[in-house]
């Protein structure tokens, strides 16, 4: 297992700066005092692409020696990691081909097509989904840019953490989603080495609740066909992932569903920013577990927001 | 007529600054694309009170003599001045009486509540409103601070402007939307002194365009009842603001409501921020006007972002 370094970060942040965003870091009197908490949200909804994915993506993809790249890149993802992949391949001028589940939001397909991707639908499992990837990279030679399961990606996710610290210090805990877990990694990466007192939590849909599972059983649970709003939320870790969250998270809490919609439309409504759901998971388990972060300064990193806003589940 | 000078702009930046947000300025390339410029977004939206006027409002407040505060301050106002004034009044310790229409949307009353003003509610008329302030006035010695009728508000707004052109500079034009005018007068102040050869331009809705009758007219056009979605910008300009208006504005362009909301929703889903209609006219504008902003450096102060999602226009 190759584990990306806090050296690998830094090269990373050099790498990527050029193509992304520097996004901002806001807080809210209002959120604050609500939580008891001092909050500062790291908001990569507002990077490129609507989301932190396309940090990894681009670190993988300008990280490729030209020899390598000419082939283009290619992936298997429902979201915005495909999105990303694409943005970063079309900047770097080579192909990106995406295999996506038929039953994908129209949106992030859209998504896709807009920064030039090409994708293949194959039916929504994971088995189908490995295979049409396999049959992609064997008749293409494209390079395979797995959406959290890839120590470039990791070490591209860490420097959203990177930037938080360098502009919030002395964060008491950093709270981030977790899905694949890549982005969990890459700020357990970044955190333990720069601010190793900082406590890491990772927030979860209870929908969809295979890490806690996995981190109260001590090795990695898998479960299928995991259900939730936070649809950028519902993939199992890998052994990579499990590597850092067993290692530096220091604990993983849950949140229901309406629990994670009302967070997300507290934050429409007094952050103005749109966020999605999976980015809300982190505000519902700090409302909901409130003498663990009282009194402190917490970190919280804004996933993305590439949320169909007409047509948001209980918008209406 | 008292006219405030860029010294007073300077001054009130210097006040306001430990009260308000530095807001950030984000850029879309998917925006920059369809409009063929290069727009810097002044997001005010993520100013405290989710609007610029947070800035005219603190520089009033903040301003005053300990002997002059005492009595308080009182405003007549529907919107976010009236918050604005509250959020203000209370971060000094003194009192803030709004009069507000009795027809003022819940969320806005709610607003100006929660930050601990007082609301004395009169029939929804220009003269009710002056008369019942006048009344308040009277019995309390409070400090009258006009939405925008008022040198300290206009060189508090003027702040803005100060610090887009502090982070973007070489600007071709600035976009900001018109309604009494306070916003665009300060944007005038600050750009004219620091930035002369930058273009001004005010955007207003079509249904409520008296500053657009006034620039063509050459003199103040009043227009009562005027009704738009862009709630903010249906007030009227005064002598304070024609000043600026008249002075520095290249011109006055209108946006229709559908184009108003049309701009509002690409904002909320292509640059993941909430803001109100009233902030949308800018990009508004700008995307129907292509010709006039074509390969330009063009900044656009986002104004506010205080609209309830679920009931907004046309929002389902």
């Amino acid at each position: 297992m190759d584990i990306p370094s806090y050296e690998d970060v830094l090269q990373a942040h050099q790498r990527i700066t050029p193509y992304i965003h520097r996004t901002p870091v806001l807080t809210s009197s209002y959120l604050n005092q609500l939580s008891g908490a001092e909050i500062f949200f790291k908001c990569e909804n507002l990077q490129k692409v609507g989301a932190f994915k396309a940090r990894g993506a681009s670190n993988a993809v300008f990280g490729l020696s030209d020899a390598d790249a000419v082939n283009g890149v290619a992936t298997h993802s429902s979201g915005n990691h495909a999105a990303a992949l694409s943005f970063a391949a079309a900047r770097r001028g080579i192909d990106a081909t995406v295999v996506m589940p038929n039953n994908a939001p129209a949106t992030k397909k859209a998504a896709v097509k807009s920064y030039g991707g090409r994708i293949l639908e194959c039916e929504p499992t994971q088995a189908a989904r490995e295979a049409m990837l396999e049959q992609v990279i064997t008749e293409t030679g494209a390079d395979a840019v797995h959406p959290y399961d890839d120590p470039r990606v990791i070490a591209g996710q860490a420097t959203c953490a990177l930037e938080l610290q360098q502009e919030v210090d002395q964060l008491d805990a950093v709270v981030a989603p977790v899905g694949g877990g890549g982005l969990i990694s890459g700020t357990c990466l970044t955190m333990s080495t720069i601010s190793p007192q900082t406590r890491i939590y990772a927030a979860e849909p209870a929908n969809a609740d295979d890490a806690y599972r996995s981190f109260h059983a001590g090795e990695i649970v898998r479960q299928d066909a995991q259900q939730s709003v936070a649809d950028g939320l519902k993939t199992n870790l890998c052994p990579l992932s499990w590597h850092f969250v067993s290692s530096f998270v220091s604990d993983i809490l849950l949140a229901s569903e309406s629990e994670i919609l009302d967070a997300m439309y507290l934050t429409w409504q007094r952050m103005k920013i749109i966020i999605e759901p999976s980015s809300a998971v982190p505000l519902a388990i700090i409302l909901k577990n409130k003498d663990l972060f009282q009194g402190q300064r917490v970190g919280v990193i804004i996933t993305g927001g590439n949320v169909d806003i007409k047509n948001c589940p209980g918008c209406k």
